[in-house]
């Protein structure tokens, strides 16, 4: 039951989904659609093929999920962009078209319009992406809502909802570098030239495209996500979808750049930050156990992509994180959430 | 040359359009590309068919282009989703599938989000067209980008650059009853209920899909748009593109309810609020000369939709406004931009 005075900022972003869900459902589904609400990306079988359509949409609102005062115009329009490129690699698709959604601030000089175009379209064109269409809006302040489309094989498509129990854990990169290399941001002490490249993947992450469309054409993952909300609450989507749990080996996490200093510079907990930090757009995927270890090894060789084996899938529906010194720990499911308060 | 200081508002809508496509131009247009840049709905060709798939978005922000006092949630996401619509029914499209971007306010209770969804999946559901996804995200007011997939024959597409000389020109409905309800609910005197009609062509504007499809599947238009900026504004769209001109005859023009009250009580024009009001997500369609008038009565009666003869496609690249008393006179083309500066 609703009470009158509820608001959004009292619920989660889950529970609005849920919502939405609710009131759509109403209507039937048609045959055609492959993957729906619930994924960051929808699939719609092209008639008579097994060609699936890939279309996704990311806004990002300054204030709200970057500052122009911390990136250039440019560096902004590539961020967007690879944001949701991320997103089709996640599925192993290849994305082809894109519809930009820009708000302006009417004060904002041309230069850096143009820059901000410039910076989508060169990140979108180093994965042969195109932007067809759109549309321009007045608005307070910067805001870019892109339209990504792509195509996959419906045979090989990546889900979140088909990792099985005893499947292998990869993730590539260092996760949480991504979120550190803010910190040191807004700390203004990104001046330390060693810490430039985790302050790079944060403003510049580089979608995995290559690595999980070599993962799908090849068959090798059962399932596959990408690290936007943080590597445990990625992981939870696809325990959930996949009715399975996780256990992560402490051990085998790849340790991001600098992160003794950063932990004692920042005060923050290094672990915290790789399992908790988000905003990676890395690939975290599941594989058979039954795969030899040396077909994982000539992926990364072959799409030049450091990735992990971190952990495996268990049937127990909850997520673990192993160490000798502390056995298994249940990690709670507490990933980025739009609408939650901040303290 | 652009100077350092030149701003967003110092330049308008088209010439943002001109920037962005002068930036990504540099990229070559793959072949299945049917219409890019410069309309309001993109198309690609579904490999090896003769089917285009139709994608279009628009964002709609509170206090830009809609206000929550005016509207309540339920009809905000009725408009929405209409909008939308009519940008797939200018091309006789089909739609099929949306994605929702939506900005919330932390304090919009969650009723009013219920009725939001609701009101867009309602004007969807309408049209057969299914929500499939999307994202949501915090904003200040209330935010919504939708993005409308569609299908047409490519065969039988409707464009704006393919009006001929001597074409007959039509439109649906009363253009300037949608800007006239606008103004009406600002004043707060739209409590006449004679006056509802017109408060209600802006509160819920319909989509012109029936008349639109009925018109590719015949062959009968041989150019169409929706008009979103006016009735000049666009027909100037189709003309640029055409490289034509326009002659309309002003005792065609279908006069809106209330017309002479109106002019009376808010000291406007009608004619001008015909010509320049905008939002109206009417048709303004060209038809072959040869077709002989009893078709168009059949489609009118058909797709039950008010249409208007109201003048012709000329060589001559402007757009005129004949009548008896003035003879021809130049319209301009001062349509609505969300960047110009307003008094």
């Amino acid at each position: 039951m609703i009470k009158t005075h509820d608001t959004i900022s009292s619920s989660g972003e889950f529970e609005l989904i849920r919502r939405l869900e609710s009131i759509i459902s109403t209507s039937i589904s048609p045959e055609d659609l492959v993957v729906g609400l619930g994924d960051d990306t929808a699939v719609i079988r092209q008639a008579g093929t097994n060609q699936g359509l890939l279309i996704t949409c990311d806004i990002q609102i300054e204030g709200e999920h970057f500052r122009l005062e911390k990136l250039t115009p440019y560096q902004t329009g590539r961020r967007a962009a690879a944001v949701n490129l991320s997103d089709i690699a996640a599925m192993g698709g290849k994305p082809t078209f894109a519809l930009l959604s820009l708000g302006l601030d009417a004060e904002m000089p041309l230069q850096d319009f143009d820059h901000l175009v410039k910076g989508i379209h060169d990140q979108f064109s180093q994965f042969d992406t195109v932007i067809i269409g759109g549309n321009m809006s007045k608005h307070r302040s910067l805001l870019i809502d892109i339209t990504l489309m792509g195509t996959a094989d419906l045979n090989k498509l990546l889900l979140r909802k088909t990792a099985q129990p005893g499947d292998r854990l990869y993730v590539s990169g260092t996760p949480g570098a991504s979120a550190a290399g803010r910190i040191m941001m807004q700390n203004q002490k990104y001046i330390d030239k060693r810490w430039k490249p985790l302050v790079q993947k944060h403003i510049q992450p580089l979608p995995r495209l290559k690595l999980a469309r070599h993962l799908a054409a090849e068959n090798l993952a059962s399932a596959a996500i990408d690290i936007s909300d943080g590597l445990v609450a990625d992981l939870y989507h696809i325990c959930e979808q996949s009715n399975v749990g996780a256990r992560i080996d402490q051990s085998r996490l790849p340790a991001f750049e600098c992160s003794r200093e950063f932990e004692s510079l920042f005060g923050q907990n290094a672990l915290e930050t790789v399992l908790y930090g988000g905003e990676d757009y890395e690939l975290l995927f599941t594989v058979p156990s039954e795969l030899p270890d040396q077909n994982l090894g000539d992926v990364a060789r072959l799409t030049q992509t450091p990735i992990h084996e971190i952990g495996s899938i268990t049937k127990t529906p909850q997520i673990m994180l192993y160490s000798p010194e502390k056995g298994n720990q249940i990690l709670t499911n507490k990933g980025w959430d739009h609408f939650a308060r901040r303290s």
